[in-house]
């Protein structure tokens, strides 16, 4: 069988280079390229690395690793979900690698969690290459539906307590769900008091589209906060999240369930009650841009 | 004047690649090389980058690009200036880019800073091509002795307030820096009360070498912690901090001093009262490895 090759892979590194973070690059070593694809979305690239196990990578962006993916799954989900008091249903927007599933399904008051992605392929190949990832999508509570959030969202009224949406970089098939427009959709979907987190980039290099996306959510929810994890494979080794509840009164910076601390060890490697608060703390620079 | 090659740069970009994180690589584009050389202790090359500004890279490791070492410098320096409550007196050993004095003498009780650093290269090369950090060394109160770190501290006795120790990685002329006879040594030349920093590697990728260290503080100090900041050229995008303190009653994880909001907004870009806090706290991993 021939060798698959890849245009960001030379001499057996891969090469993150684009114009969202211009001049920097975040490299990886392959062992071997396992699938590459044209989806009808955008391009689709599977490769085992020498040290960070499988990865994926979509229109030349890493969406996850093996290694340090329970960081993402991790956050983007429990900041949402223990911000909110009971949360029974779920939507799960993106997240076609069922990362975020395996993480909703930990609570254990969740009766269904409804994950829709745009495109098939991820999950597909997610299924065949990421077993950590898309045992998300084995449990009973879970349903899949294959098709576009936003159109998903124009009938629902009322529907989820909390809504994550787990979306690649605001240039390609995700551009749209950036936009207040979207935001106003998640907003008419959440029951009362509901929550929703959403992928919100990194503020060493992207401060510029958080102002946008808080702008975006402030003039939806009236509760928007930010916060951030330390995810080695993201560029520039952080990403954020905005946090935004339908309830004026709601504090998402502080969990309002908590569990024990043998119960944390059991179920996280990056969450815990206390990573919660501290998450909300940025450093001063985005502190006074975020003002 | 013929173009400055180096090893390290290949068809215009900078690759960190090191055995001490093997399978992934920091990747800079280069504008130019500015100066290489070898000095009595390593392998000196300063750049300038199309994004980060000037780097400055020592045996084919970024130390600083003068687009992120605020974090760094910030982050080391007031971790321990912070949870001291009057220091007057501070060594600071290696950091001879005299970014950590920069942060040091911003506290007005100091009243005297030294800096042992063994490499004349690093100092002369950061006043020629980093005046950002080398504005260090112009402050009154700073002293400047070039020289091993170790020597100079073998016959102080209780002389330091704080004790920073800005090394590179332990693998090469930093390396006795990580081990218990050095802690010995700086325990011997604080005074009462007195702390120390020391740069303490990335949870995600040196949890070994953060035990290690942990051990070597945990032998010779009462109190002894682990904080980290992000910065996004250093492997994985974050730096850890060992903070010790000789007062086994001192909680050094709070500023025992702190600013007014309009101070602190003049003086850091990372710090704050906020964010010192929160440095302590790791993901659950990391504080699973260290408890």
């Amino acid at each position: 069988m021939a060798e698959i090759t890849h245009p960001t892979i030379k001499d057996g590194w891969f090469r993150e280079i684009s114009h969202m973070w211009p001049g920097q690059a975040m490299t990886l070593k392959v062992n071997q390229v396992l699938h590459h694809e044209k989806s009808k979305y955008q391009d689709v690239l599977i490769f085992e690395s020498s040290d960070y196990g499988m990865v994926l990578v979509l229109d030349n962006v890493i969406q996850c690793t093996e290694r340090d993916e329970f960081s993402y799954q991790e956050m983007i989900t429990h900041l949402g979900m223990f911000a909110h008091p009971n949360p029974k249903k779920v939507l799960v927007i993106g997240g076609g690698d069922g990362g975020v599933l395996r993480e909703v399904v930990k609570h254990e008051c969740v009766e269904e969690a409804t994950l829709v992605d745009i495109d098939e392929a991820v999950i597909r190949l997610s299924k065949k290459y990421l077993p950590g990832m898309s045992v998300g999508f084995q449990h009973p509570k879970v349903k899949v539906h294959v098709g576009d959030g936003f159109e998903w969202l124009k009938d629902k009224q009322g529907e989820y307590d909390v809504i994550i949406t787990d979306s690649s970089d605001p240039d390609g098939p995700a551009e749209a769900l950036f936009e207040a427009a979207y935001f106003e959709l998640l907003n008419n979907a959440l029951r009362e008091g509901g929550v929703i987190t959403t992928q919100g980039e990194n503020p060493w290099i992207h401060m510029h589209i958080i102002l946008e996306l808080r702008k975006a959510c402030r003039q939806i929810f009236p509760v928007t906060e930010y916060a951030w994890t330390t995810i080695p494979t993201y560029p520039s080794g952080q990403m954020g999240f905005a946090v935004c509840c339908k309830d004026p009164n709601r504090n998402v910076k502080k969990p309002l369930r908590t569990l024990s601390r043998d119960e944390e060890d059991k179920l996280f490697k990056y969450y815990s009650k206390e990573i919660h608060e501290a998450a909300f703390v940025l450093p001063k620079f985005a502190e006074k841009a975020l003002r």
